[in-house]
């Protein structure tokens, strides 16, 4: 493996790219392969075995195209399957879950964490686990928020109708006390502004995307595979169906353009 | 093929069980086998090349099961693949599309026709076209509503929440004069007195369910197929993925519980 390759990214559709924007600020050398299986979105919803089945198909697609290093950037995928996508793939495979409750348990001061994220990864019990690892003294509370992923994608990120659902969906939480809310779902960004009018501002916001940027560069150093030198990198984006509407949505969650989507089919 | 055998009933998730509820309502006689693809749910956002490709995989799966007849209860898959279907197997294939479109063609009053559909089936244009066909004269105008299916699923059928979001969709339909707004996809049924509430008392709303039901009964009886006698009929179900999930959420839309779901995998 060399520090030429690029790295590969994967999600289910396309809020992966909320880490590929994170991951261009930490590391602007890198090249960057993304790959959102929108032919089979969205994972959140679905059975861990299928979720593995479905991840596999993807990562050994990256896999084939020459990538250092995985980032599965799909929290269900990252709660379900990563054992199964490391086993399967000579490089290493880094998650969201991980990078994502260090970051909430270095600032949460005390202790109570709220993780909001899509009924499959609540229903995992991942994040949970994490946290109560990192910080054993800590009160952990998972809600799943379903309507925020197609609000996100409908663009429909202020005004009444998501402050009504976030409000549904999270006013209980403010009464609980909550310090900390780790956004557990890589949708879930777009809607930070709302969230965080919802829970008031004694409630820290915390996205994985930024947390799993810093452990990937920190590994990629480790392992002397760091990209720094050379001209700017050209990036490369797929999906496994409706290019066009991934193009056209991809932008709020990139915040830049996407260029050109190259449409695969991914069929066993 | 003989009159004993069941119906077959397919959709891409628990939507076509409203398409349920009314061939049990009309033809309480006959046995059906509902397969719903909950591994591959939603299919309005995706491609007709992918809805086709998902869309035999079950389609085989209930012909070798023995049905006589059947019934595609997803729109996207009438709009998108019907003739796919109906030349890939041996027995008669009724979609919903043109029942549909024949009950609100008959039941407009002046022709003014909304369509209430997910992306893919407004994209397809194929209610547009079958209701021009029927009423050439006819002004449609199709709007999709893609937060519908999720709220559905939520059991958001009432309140604040779903008032605001069908207001967005519809609320300049209203202005527009129309006199029938026909629901082109099986999960609005579940919200259609918000959508009445909003549209206001002149506009008469149309479900392509129970035409479809009384469309099937007519092709049974042209073909000899009716069942008419022998004992009570024991339904069938099955799905793809997650059948608690399927179980839990199946009694809104079929009026009754599930008994038991049957889990089935379907990876070519």
């Amino acid at each position: 493996m060399n520090a030429d390759a690029p790295l590969g990214v994967f999600d289910s559709g396309l809020g992966g790219l909320t880490v590929v924007r994170a991951l261009r600020e930490a590391l602007p050398g890198e090249r960057i392969v993304y790959l959102g299986d929108t032919a089979r979105v969205p994972y959140g919803t679905r059975s861990a075995e299928v979720v593995t089945r479905y991840a596999l198909l993807s990562a050994r697609h990256l896999a084939a195209r020459g990538i250092k290093l995985l980032v599965v950037a799909c929290n269900t995928v990252s709660a379900q399957s990563l054992p199964a996508l490391a086993a399967a793939l000579p490089i290493p495979v880094v998650g969201v879950i991980e990078p994502g409750a260090a970051a909430a348990a270095a600032r949460s001061k005390g202790g109570n964490i709220a993780v909001l994220a899509t009924p499959g990864t609540v229903a995992s019990g991942a994040y949970q686990a994490a946290l109560r690892r990192l910080l054993p003294l800590s009160s952990v509370v998972a809600r799943a928020c379903p309507l925020f992923v197609p609000l996100a994608e409908e663009g429909w990120i202020d005004g009444e109708v998501p402050r009504l659902v976030a409000e549904r969906y999270l006013s209980d939480l403010r009464r609980g006390g909550i310090d900390t809310a780790l956004l557990g779902c890589t949708h879930y960004p777009l809607l930070a502004r709302v969230i965080s009018e919802v829970l008031g501002p004694q409630v820290t916001i915390v996205d994985s995307a930024e947390a799993t940027a810093a452990s990937v560069a920190l590994l990629l150093e480790k392992h002397g595979l760091a990209r720094t030198t050379g001209p700017s990198p050209r990036h490369k984006t797929i999906c496994t169906d409706m290019p066009d509407r991934f193009r056209a949505i991809a932008e709020r969650f990139l915040g830049r353009p996407v260029e050109a989507v190259e449409l695969v089919d991914l069929t066993p």
